[in-house]
């Protein structure tokens, strides 16, 4: 067994620099089992933060799935096979009217760049909006449309085709009362608006050269491109109305709507399957990713029938490894665990009382300036200072970094400000965890999160 | 179980019509073993042209690894998990220095995809020089790369920042006598010429618009992106001398080397691991997919410490899949048969009694013009007149279908012309299956080859 000095030498001697690893004293994974992990010294860890093993780690009823297909045959999506059929029809059965043609591919990132295609090939328009701090995926189209890349560290700006309207952040963001939906509806308005005049003044620049003519001219916005729910902005639940009053907008400057529900979706959020159902809006086309084969590499789009055939305009599309069969038999297995332990309706109950407890925790800890999120994902915004909202960045951090040194509980920090708490973990974490998670947040805060 | 019929109307419920099936009468898979494929009726196929598992279908070893590993733990990359570090040092082991940092992700487009990140990265430069007819990939900037698509059924055409150097085909492209190796190479010059130069008349144009003379600047070539062998332009083989010569001069002209192995990879060429090896030609970037993990959903991307250094600019990269336990195991356990079976020496000699056969059936049938290719990626190329070279298209369908119904042999066509017959078994595929599928063959071709 290697140390954990003689992995981590291992790494830089043949992986990329660019990977990084949770917490100053990483922790060497042996295994793992429900809400829990355990390193190879057999210490278990309370897992509050993996969202993708989705029904628990290892979950048997996965395992089995998986090893029976892969002992009979793993083939692909040109020819037959009954597990494909079956996973597209139970899968699109979640998703209401008119959203029924699933296309699978192996990762989040995948799906969300089959979403671009899907949306420009419908509307004929490259240009996107997006909501600021946004993540989307590792490609290059994607950080392109990701302002937690492009604007990051290492990131080269904002290029022309894209659009960034306000995150709806209702804590931290421009807008705050009662009208903050509004107001926000209005950003994305505006974000759109500007896609809409620099197409055409780019056209009218562009002048003779044809080439530049039509590029500059597919600035308009062919996708408005969000979370229903906002991660990498800092677990940030938009306010009620919003996001249907966006989609509204994207839909009358002519843009088609993606829900990217790669991290909240299947239940996470405890009252609906999906986030944007959540909301009350309805999407164009759903990217789908991490929880969805509860680990196993597997990625889907779902989309109207209207704007699959948009996108079979004669060119093939094939995924060598996109719906095979093992893939299917996983996502499968993982939504008959959801529905046979009643996952769903366990992390909204769940979900509510962490909320509620760690709003409790407020009333005591001022460091604690907010607490949001539905279901089991979930956010606590730490400040410094409840007037200016400043972020504890340093606060949050080492919290992070003691709770996982002297209580083993896997956490981690989320936001622009890096001092939100991030809380998505396997939906089995019960009430006792939370309780556990919550009792170790108080004495944390009691010794060091003093304002 | 449902029938053939009942499993196509499924998929036009719930699947895009973008999909697309083998055969007129689709083989409806149950079960796989070694180079074999069962139906549901129990009927047992000869498959030649799976690549993806190629250690054979579902492979016990590559089972036990990957559901021993499901039943511990899986888990992401920002943990720390012994299978990582193993698998990268085995993989980085197979490349020259050097080649010796890895990335992993979870298709051969990713890997793709990637490669273009770490070229753009280092060179600064967004052009790309690829030869005509490649297929490098199904994302949006793959597909702009991919002269099989841009240019074909639903393509938009030629993106500006890329050029296209004709196909190194020494039997149905321009250049066949003893110097084509070198003006095969005058055209990827030629190409890397027109991307300089198109770079610099953009910018002249472009004039006081900053962005545009940026973007057009970028015209130049970053990277040579190729297959040392070519899959979709019909299993070309390139003359000898051509690869090194290409990779010399895309280098002279600033650009990095990028060489697509996720069809040829791991010995299937017989003679070395990789193509491009075969070729006496060595790249700067490596991108791996298809058979790397027998079928579980993996790529992989290998490149120089210097070229990882430059990607390393501060922006995290991470891919929630990729590089997984499940994977890794995947991936280890596909080295290890490689090697405990001695699959690369088999995959040579083959390789060279099916290409023997097919050259000798040559000499009684007319319409077989071409066989080439290296161990088992093999083409054979089929014309109505020896003369002309003209493509027997409609044969070589039929000829496909036929084995498919009457002899249980999995064929397909590939090739601009679609009249090649594609060879790339499993590598269990032996010389009594290359002796079965000659003879069919031959009795086809004894029937309806007459020109």
């Amino acid at each position: 067994m290697s140390t954990v000095k003689d992995l981590l030498a291992r790494r830089s001697a043949h992986l990329s620099p660019a990977l990084s690893v949770h917490y100053r004293r990483p922790v060497h994974v042996a295994r793992g089992s429900g809400q829990y992990l355990y390193d190879t010294a057999g210490v278990r860890y309370l897992d509050c933060i993996n969202n993708v093993p989705l029904v628990g780690h290892s979950h048997p009823a996965v395992t089995e799935a998986v090893c029976r297909q892969l002992s009979l045959v793993n083939t692909n999506t040109r020819f037959l096979y009954e597990v494909l059929a079956e996973y597209a029809d139970r899968l699109a059965a979640l998703f209401p009217a008119p959203l029924s043609v699933c296309f699978f591919v192996n990762s989040g990132s995948e799906a969300n760049e089959l979403a671009l295609r899907l949306g420009r090939a419908h509307t004929g328009r490259r240009g996107v909006v997006v909501l600021d701090h946004a993540y989307h995926g590792n490609t290059t189209s994607l950080v392109d449309i990701s302002p937690y890349k492009f604007a990051g560290r290492g990131g080269s700006g904002r290029p022309a085709h894209v659009q960034v309207a306000a995150a709806p952040d209702v804590y931290r963001g421009r807008y705050r009362g009662p009208d903050a939906a509004e107001r926000y509806a209005g950003e994305v308005a505006a974000a759109l608006d500007r896609a809409r005049s620099e197409s055409q003044a780019g056209q009218s620049q562009a002048g003779q050269s044809q080439a530049g003519q039509s590029q500059a001219g597919q600035r308009a916005a062919g996708l408005f491109f969000a979370e229903a729910i906002l991660g990498c902005a800092g677990q940030v639940d938009p306010p009620s109305g919003f996001l249907p009053a966006a989609y509204r907008l994207a839909r009358d400057a002519g843009a088609v709507v993606v829900a990217d529900e790669v991290q909240i979706g299947f239940g996470r959020v405890g009252s609906h399957w999906w986030g944007f159902a959540a909301h009350g809006a309805q999407p164009d086309i759903v990217s789908l990713g991490k929880p969805i084969g509860n680990g196993f590499p597997l990625g889907a789009v779902v989309t109207t029938p209207e704007i699959a055939a948009s996108f079979a305009n004669g060119m093939e599309y094939f995924s060598t490894f996109g719906g095979n069969p093992l893939a299917c038999a996983a996502g499968l297995a993982v939504l008959d665990v959801l529905e046979a332990e009643g996952l769903r309706a366990h992390a909204a109950a769940v979900g509510a009382h962490l909320a509620a407890g760690f709003t409790a925790l407020a009333a005591r800890h001022e460091a604690i300036g907010d607490v949001r999120g539905r279901g089991l994902f979930l956010g606590v915004d730490l400040v410094t200072d409840r007037a200016s909202r400043a972020p504890a960045t340093q606060l949050a951090r080492d919290l992070v970094e003691t709770l996982r040194e002297q209580d083993a509980i896997l956490l981690s920090t989320e936001g622009p400000g890096d001092n939100v708490l991030k809380i998505k973990p396997p939906l089995p974490f019960g009430v006792a965890d939370a309780d556990l998670l919550l009792d170790a947040v108080d004495r944390y805060l009691t010794r060091h999160g003093r304002i």
